[in-house]
């Protein structure tokens, strides 16, 4: 039961950085055995309609449909109902492409309907031949929120509408703290063999999973190996906002600045080759740090992180 | 106040033909004149969201958008979002394309912020520049239900799903008992200088206006002039189940048997050249037989026709 390529590996994710790290775990592993815990703090309803943004992103991406330029939405999507909408004095700064607008349009009907959205997205996932169970973080309604310079912002007008500019002065996670894990991400708490963070936000894509009231007590009590994956390389976040965060929150922009964010919750840190001399800082955390290369550009490059993660676990 | 081109003109409508005759009218007389009282009664959730068939169907002819060869939807739309929900198991036939989703997701949202759809539309129609008027029978909801050999079937379930195969046995209107005519209609309806019934089915287009309570007594004690365009010329519906209709509910397959479902509500009664020969048969019901052609393919045909009608009123 000690190898994980036949135990369940439980993977924490938010956008772009962590579909990555999925698609290469679920490449790795059994992809049955692979769970991956999405962020729905950035869920929000635009036009009527529920859109999960993470949530997609980690979808689309393990159904191979997603965007490789944007790190959003499908790939050869147009813009039409958009267009259409717009003319309605709708606005239109969240880009809706028409068949994304299919996804969105399908979970606002069962929701509708009285699913709860970690059914829906189960769902939805094996209409689309999704072979990993991929979970909401919670059915609960959970809204990051940023005190910024330019006032209250939800996630997506922070990173959309106002693309990360504002400063932001602290964070916070509406209905939070009436909410509970999902069904599935609580029992695979305490039944998987290893746990992955994987290399996203600490603060918008992981912190709203950590939010959860439980959710960091399971990590800290854990069985299995922890292991967190470095979103920063050479103090610099390869997307978003990462590195602007740590610095307006005043943490240190490196690696050792994330693992801050997970005080007791990680056995082994990967850090990128640019990043090994911040090994000992590391170690006076308490934690293990592990050097490779993180950077995935490629296919093979994400293959290689995930071998690389479950041989940590292993 | 006589003229017709400075006094308001009430056109009841369904769906294509009224349409066409509509895009004449509002060519014909000063468009802000012109109001079109249009059958919701083909209202339908598809996906969760609220399509009005009718509506869009003079929304988009009005707004230059529609397409000519299909009748319905937007000239040049495409079905993403379409494929993308089949997919995901829901239904698809019945066709929504990309644009068309635009103005469904809209209404929808509308609706759902507690606008009443006479005022969605009206809205909806400004930002789409139609200088006249467009307005639901009701804002109350009334579902067409027709009885047929197939059971019990909603409008767009016999029209588009079964094409119009299954022999009726009756039509009703759930729904109209507890409604009441939108207020613009019930307005209008008192102080408009002529009334047109447009050549739209006159069982499942205009009969659903006419089965709110208090509507037909209106129409019977109208001040100004009436006239009916016929949809049926030589035993013929140019287009959908009206001629079909007619002989399942065993009334003549003609002008006559069209007339016979407006008794009282007539003054003009215009038939096509094809149908001269049934004037008599039209004096004998006590209306006034007018007869040009009506068929109306190109855009000089529908100005020509609205031109007529417009003088029968003046």
């Amino acid at each position: 039961m000690n190898d994980p390529s036949k135990g369940k590996i439980l993977a924490l994710a938010g956008g772009v950085g962590g579909a990555k790290l999925v698609v290469g775990l679920a490449k790795t592993i059994d992809p049955t055995n692979l769970m991956v815990i999405v962020n729905t703090g950035d869920d929000e309803r635009f036009h009527g309609l529920h859109v999960s943004p993470d949530l997609d992103t980690v979808m689309y991406t393990l159904a191979g449909l997603s965007d490789p330029t944007n790190g959003w939405g499908i790939a050869g999507d147009s813009f039409r109902a958009l267009e259409m909408l717009h003319r309605y004095g709708a606005e239109n700064w969240f880009n809706l492409g028409d068949k994304d607008l299919g996804t969105h349009i399908r979970r606002t009907e069962l929701l509708g309907e009285g699913l709860h959205l970690s059914e829906v997205t189960k769902q939805m996932c094996q209409q689309l031949g999704i072979e990993s169970r991929l979970v909401p973080m919670s059915d609960h309604r959970i809204q990051t929120m940023l005190e910024t310079e330019e006032g209250l912002l939800t996630m997506q007008e922070y990173f959309v509408r106002h693309r990360c500019e504002p400063k932001v002065s602290s964070i916070f996670f509406e209905g939070a703290d009436q909410s509970e894990p999902s069904p599935d991400f609580k029992s695979a708490l305490s039944d998987s063999l290893g746990l992955i963070i994987c290399p996203s936000n600490p603060f918008l894509s992981i912190g709203p999973i950590l939010a959860i009231p439980g959710v960091r007590e399971s990590i800290e009590s854990f069985d299995g190996v922890r292991v967190i994956v470095s979103p920063i390389i050479g103090g610099m976040a390869l997307r978003g906002p990462a590195a602007k965060l740590l610095a307006d929150l005043n943490f240190p922009v490196s690696s050792v600045g994330v693992l801050q964010q997970y005080s007791g919750l990680c056995d082994i840190f990967v850090i990128d080759h640019q990043d090994a001399h911040l090994s000992d800082n590391i170690r006076d955390l308490g934690v293990f740090p592990s050097v490779t290369s993180t950077i995935m550009d490629t296919q093979s490059d994400k293959e290689r992180l995930a071998k690389f993660v479950v041989s940590l676990i292993r």
